[in-house]
């Protein structure tokens, strides 16, 4: 969290509000998109004055960059907890998957970052270099993890992690819309398995430790 | 094109003024998304009256949908164009990925098709079944390509044209917007090129003919 995302709150009732006034804009962006989210509704979900509001979010684009840092932080901890910690076997990759596979209805709203990211990329608000930073930080957790199975010996010397995370992503991401515009899970389902086969054809089996 | 685009113009000169007031929304979505577009905006770029723009396109709806068919008609064609014909071969989805690598600066608004649908998924518009039928057209692109090759013997009896399409149309999807958020078109080359090695792993030898 820095100081762009707007001011921090000295007290827990002022970072009570602010959170609550986050939590309300993010509810709101992910049924209206940023452009069809206004000050005046974000106030009446918040229930806050225009005056909190503008305390603690000077701006549009401070209010919509907490957001965006918000989502980020979700989605790295729904990808670790789904993989029951790092992402560093083809098991944890499947346990992820899993995940998205057993909530059949998770397509709803779309990803969480990527759906937000993509309205914000289209947006007049200058808020790329924060979009670019989250899936940065997001593609990070998969190149971690496929980097320290190269380092036991359990991917290919000739595998990518570096491209290999950004497979895995991107079938994230389009597989997320393909659900979205189907309204169904299989699509995301099916890109996943595809992109885990694939990081799998580069597996190696387990080294004894 | 179907009368719920809006009103089909009868003469040639009627005809040029819809297709102007489409390009020009199309333009205007493209930067500004849906929501962000107005009717001042669309008339002011296609040089029409209000009376004129509400003849064709009685609503936001009509318009919206008459772009989103004539962006679902751009990809199907640009993606053969880019495959020199039928994606029925290695080779021409090589090609397909080889167009955008050739175009570095492609990944800017993000995919034609896929931007808008994801923009309009979030928007108020009743258009989905528009963004679901887009997508699946372009998608039976793919399919029918490679249900071609495991017919002659190309593609092992195991392999799932159906799944297969899907994961490109994935890969492409989040590419793109992996693609948008760096500012760069290296995520789509990466997943792009991961997509069609997992398809050519299911590639046996072309059977003489």
């Amino acid at each position: 969290m820095t100081a762009s995302e707007g001011t921090l709150p000295a007290t827990a009732k002022g970072r009570a509000t602010r959170d609550r006034i986050i939590d309300a804009a993010a509810e709101l962006i992910l049924t209206h998109g940023v452009q069809g989210t206004t000050n005046p509704e974000v106030r009446a979900a918040a229930a806050v004055s225009g005056s909190q509001l503008s305390l603690y979010f000077p701006d549009k684009e401070s209010l919509v960059r907490a957001v965006l840092n918000r989502r980020g932080d979700q989605v790295i901890d729904v990808t670790q907890r789904s993989a029951e910690g790092a992402l560093d076997s083809i098991a944890a990759l499947r346990s992820w998957a899993a995940f998205y596979a057993a909530r059949p209805d998770s397509w709803r709203g779309g990803c969480r970052f990527g759906s937000l990211a993509s309205d914000v990329l289209k947006s007049d608000l200058d808020l790329t270099p924060d979009v670019t930073a989250g899936f940065a930080r997001w593609r990070t957790l998969f190149r971690d993890g496929l980097a320290a199975m190269q380092e036991r010996g359990e991917l290919r010397p000739d595998a990518h992690p570096d491209s290999l995370a950004t497979i895995l992503l991107a079938a994230f991401q389009g597989g997320m819309l393909l659900a979205q515009a189907e309204g169904s899970i299989t699509p995301l389902n099916t890109a996943l398995d595809g992109a885990i086969d694939y990081v799998e054809s580069f597996a190696l089996e387990a080294r004894p430790r």
